[in-house]
């Protein structure tokens, strides 16, 4: 394991401790609905969003536990969104981070209420004093999360992914479909470590471009992966959009296409991260790892 | 028409104006999503729950502009929480205020991702510098709210419902499960109300007794519609509970049983409101109306 990998362990277990924590105990009439919660949020996951939420404001030497809180808060996000989108009436996948998805370890009422439950526990965890003390910072990390989650962000990207399952796709709007679906919470977690570690402008805007480049080259990696990944390995089934005829990166621009793509956006990605020279080298290393995932 | 109906007449259509505004258009290859949040959200609704955040605040002289956008983030969760119970894995309703469920006029994945963008909403409205300008204040209102809309509130109270289904119900588990699923979030609309309007501890604990009798007898006028009313009326499917087999208020006290609940809760919650005066008399009128409902 490199020391990049261990890091990224290393955070993704003190996320998983810090939702067992934030998420409520399965107790009383309603406790199958924190039984699915933590169903879907304590699995096995990479917690990259998490990680760069960290990472980032390690840089500015932010609080730890503001930050951890945070990345449990948008990791929060992530599996509600991971919950609603397997659901019988969007992908419809009944494995996920090799478990038997929330619909199928439970029931698709419960799926919906998990989602919804875990939707809502993001924006509490941040409303909360322990998050920061200043409530101004809280209620700007609040504000960038309902936008890069909401209608003009992950869900308005999750909508169009939907729409365009019976319409040709071009590569314009696959990008953007991208850049809302899986790039709006990818920004989100450097735009939130930059927030609590008080970068100045210059610095904001380089962790924006970072997060662009980055957000499109770990998209496009992933569409790598489905078309010649293994299912035992990658968690998940996969060839899904290939099976289902649907345009991706990589039916567009083909595998070596889409590779290049990626090197020239990795490439691009680490330039922005000049500015803050030493310390954003775990940073430049998490491209190389999207780069070349999973080993 | 009565002066408070004309009231409630008034609020409701300030409210509808404000989320028009609120909920991004349609426009973009998104635009579906916008369609489905519009279609759940503007329909005419009774906007019970913005009626007592309005009023409540307008006791203590609060800001209607703060109050309006905070009653608008509150029909947002109300108004996801029906197209999310509405779906057929959860409550199955084909229509809902008169006019065919957002799964119905749009399809299912739409509802769902319709209902996630509403409730994301609900917690950027809040967020804004535009609802009130101390940060403190913001952030108050999104903790409470988050507390009122999540697992250990409405939606646990939905998983309760959904859990019970199955098994015979009593008193006890019903009286609690309604006090999750509605009572929650008519409690915050009048805790909402005394937060813009910094009541006193004494107004708040008022205002938390009045909203915890009300919306109990809300509910059970509910159950009464629902086992003896008009479906033209109502706007929704009637009797679906017996239908359903399912035990409420109505089948476990008979009609004039919950009858005689409804007017002792409603003499109750009046006497909460002792403290307010004169001030009160909305709120006083509330409660009648809520007993007779609809006329």
């Amino acid at each position: 394991m490199t020391n990049f990998e261990q890091r990224l362990t290393e955070v993704a277990d003190k996320v998983t401790v810090a939702l067992d924590q934030l998420i409520p105990p399965a107790s009383g009439p309603e406790a199958n609905l924190m039984r699915a919660m933590r169903h879907a949020a304590l699995a096995n996951g990479k917690r990259m969003r998490p990680f760069f939420v960290l990472e980032t404001g390690a840089m500015f030497g932010a609080s730890e536990k503001s930050l951890l809180r945070t990345a449990a808060a948008l990791e929060c996000i992530h599996c509600y969104s991971l919950v609603h989108d397997d659901l019988p009436c969007m992908d419809d996948d009944d494995f996920r981070r090799g478990q038997p998805t929330v619909h199928k370890a439970f029931d698709e009422a419960t799926a919906v209420l998990a989602g919804d439950a875990l939707l809502t526990l993001a924006f509490k965890i941040l409303a909360s004093s322990e998050t920061h003390d200043d409530p101004a910072v809280r209620v700007l990390l609040i504000e960038r999360l309902a936008d890069a989650a909401g209608a003009r962000g992950m869900v308005g990207g999750q909508m169009i992914d939907m729409l365009e399952e019976e319409s040709p796709r071009d590569l314009n709007t696959i990008t953007r479909m991208q850049r809302l679906k899986t790039g709006a919470l990818i920004s989100y977690a450097l735009e939130a470590g930059g927030i609590i570690g008080h970068a100045r402008e210059a610095e904001r805007n380089a962790l924006a471009g970072f997060a662009n480049d980055l957000g499109l080259a770990y998209q496009i990696a992933d569409d790598i992966l489905d078309a010649e990944g293994d299912e035992s390995i990658v968690g998940k089934a996969v060839s899904k959009d290939k099976d289902a005829g649907k345009a991706n990166f990589v039916t567009l621009l083909g595998v070596d296409g889409a590779r290049q793509r990626v090197r020239l956006l990795a490439a691009q990605a680490k330039e922005h991260l000049a500015i803050f020279r030493d310390k954003a080298h775990i940073l430049l290393h998490s491209v190389d790892y999207v780069l070349n995932r999973p080993r």
